[in-house]
């Protein structure tokens, strides 16, 4: 599970900074996570090849976090893209970008397929034999979801050593993999998990941004392995954070601690910060595992 | 009058070049002619005060032309603003930047005022005592204008020299400065242009991007100082400018020629040239005075 961060920053796009995107990639998916103005070149710094995105989850629709959708789409369509893109947004999504497709007379010559959100309740969105994707809803200025990514656990693989230790016959391997025991010819049982290995850990990601402070998402990610949430104030502007409907970064720390999760990442720093130093201290004060995400960061979750 | 390049490359906007957006300064204005994705942060880059642009003119809704808009409008309720702001763009624009800011429940504090144009006919769409601005209808795949800008002549100014040399008392320069002669005691009439100085010659400026080659637009350009003309292909992809409804750098040429221009600027390069030199040498071969656009690149026109 890799997470590369195109933009992590608040509200407007500036020379050093980008809004927010952000692309996971997990069981071989590139799943690319909001889009904000200026995406697809940020994609291209980071030399991610479009051809591996198919799937785009946006978290709402402020600028912020969308308006390199319209863009990205129509540079599909000169990439020569003939796959299906699925779009997972709120209600509204599809028919914006369906105007403005319309209004240059710029239909994709690939599929869009739209996954139009309205739930309050989460819900899986994807799913596949790998991993599923699915809603956790946030609180924010319009209708919000967060996302919660989670390999499924693979299937436990043969131990070759332990099953020729037993003298087990080759034809008997797939029965091994499916699960089974074995009775050897002495009339001994060997459980299956004796002939087995485990399967690596199922890694899981949730992405939380933009959101009030919530405790209520807290059962909906506990015990994830890493949680990316938002931290647009520090504790001096913490009147500002329920105006907005934004967190604090001791208020993503404390949803953190409360979920038990293995790490925390924060991002959506409001720009008038100059440093973004503070907001890890501040987390800190709460949770121990805290990173910082920035524009271009690349985190190796193994 | 002075023009910034903010972006001239067609298509799609890349690490290093970005799609089309450019500011013309005359006459005090600061109008935004374009808007690809990326403008603010170009903006930025090239120092420009957000709070300068009242006017923003959009030639046609190719996503390269306008994908920038919606953020722009967005970033300026950010920055506080309240005075209006006025767009001009081809039908349909209004509904597209509305439904975007509905659906982000991000309306603006100041006031957006469309100017939706659907003419085919050249038309005057702003006026003031100083410029005019009227469109060029272009030839391209959807609805495009070009924009023509034009200073008006100012009025002669009083020549404090000549008048006081012919020992004309200061009460009359009021008369001298509306255009009237002057009597003197001794009964000669001295004539307005003898006590008054030409005022600055008036310039003139005209965008056309995005638009086949069409000599229609000769007359309405004809003699304008600066001519930014899109060049999107070399000859040697020549066949697919009328397919694409664009030009190659000789038709630009060409009509600089017909037009009889002072000097020609090149722009809206396709992507697939690493080097864009060529433009100018083909141009040259048909039009000696030719410069080449390039993003961040200014032109001061004296």
């Amino acid at each position: 599970m890799k997470l590369t961060i195109l933009g992590c920053y608040a509200a407007t796009p500036r020379t050093l900074t980008n809004p927010t995107s952000q692309v996971l990639e997990i069981k071989n998916h590139m799943f690319l996570i909001d889009c904000g103005e200026g995406t697809q070149v940020q994609l291209r710094k980071q030399k991610i090849r479009f051809s591996r995105i198919n799937h785009i989850f946006i978290s709402h629709l402020h600028g912020d976090h969308f308006f390199g959708l319209p863009g990205l789409i129509s540079t599909f369509r000169l990439l020569g893209r003939d796959k299906e893109m699925h779009i997972y947004g709120p209600k509204g999504i599809q028919e914006a970008i369906t105007l403005l497709l319309k209004l240059g007379n710029s239909w994709t010559n690939y599929n869009l397929v739209f996954h139009e959100l309205s739930s309050k309740q989460p819900e899986v969105i994807y799913e596949d034999s790998k991993v599923t994707v699915s809603t956790i809803p946030l609180d924010h200025r319009v209708y919000t979801n967060g996302f919660l990514f989670k390999e499924k656990l693979a299937a436990r693989t043969l131990n070759i050593d332990a099953a020729q230790s037993y003298g087990i016959d080759k034809c008997y391997f797939q029965n091994i993999k499916n699960g089974k025991d074995i009775v050897l010819d002495d009339g001994r049982t060997i459980l299956n998990k004796e002939l087995t290995l485990d399967p690596p850990k199922a890694k899981s990601y949730a992405f939380c941004s933009d959101t009030a402070y919530k405790p209520d998402i807290v059962p909906l990610i506990k015990h994830v392995d890493v949680l990316y949430h938002e931290a647009t104030f520090l504790d001096s502007q913490s009147e500002l954070a329920p105006k907005t409907k934004h967190s604090t970064a001791k208020e993503a720390a404390s949803i953190a601690k409360q979920a038990e999760v293995g790490e925390l990442i924060l991002g959506h720093y409001s720009t008038r910060y100059t440093s973004i130093e503070l907001f890890k201290e501040e987390a800190n004060e709460v949770f121990a595992n805290v990173s910082l995400a920035d524009d271009g960061k690349v985190f190796n979750f193994t």
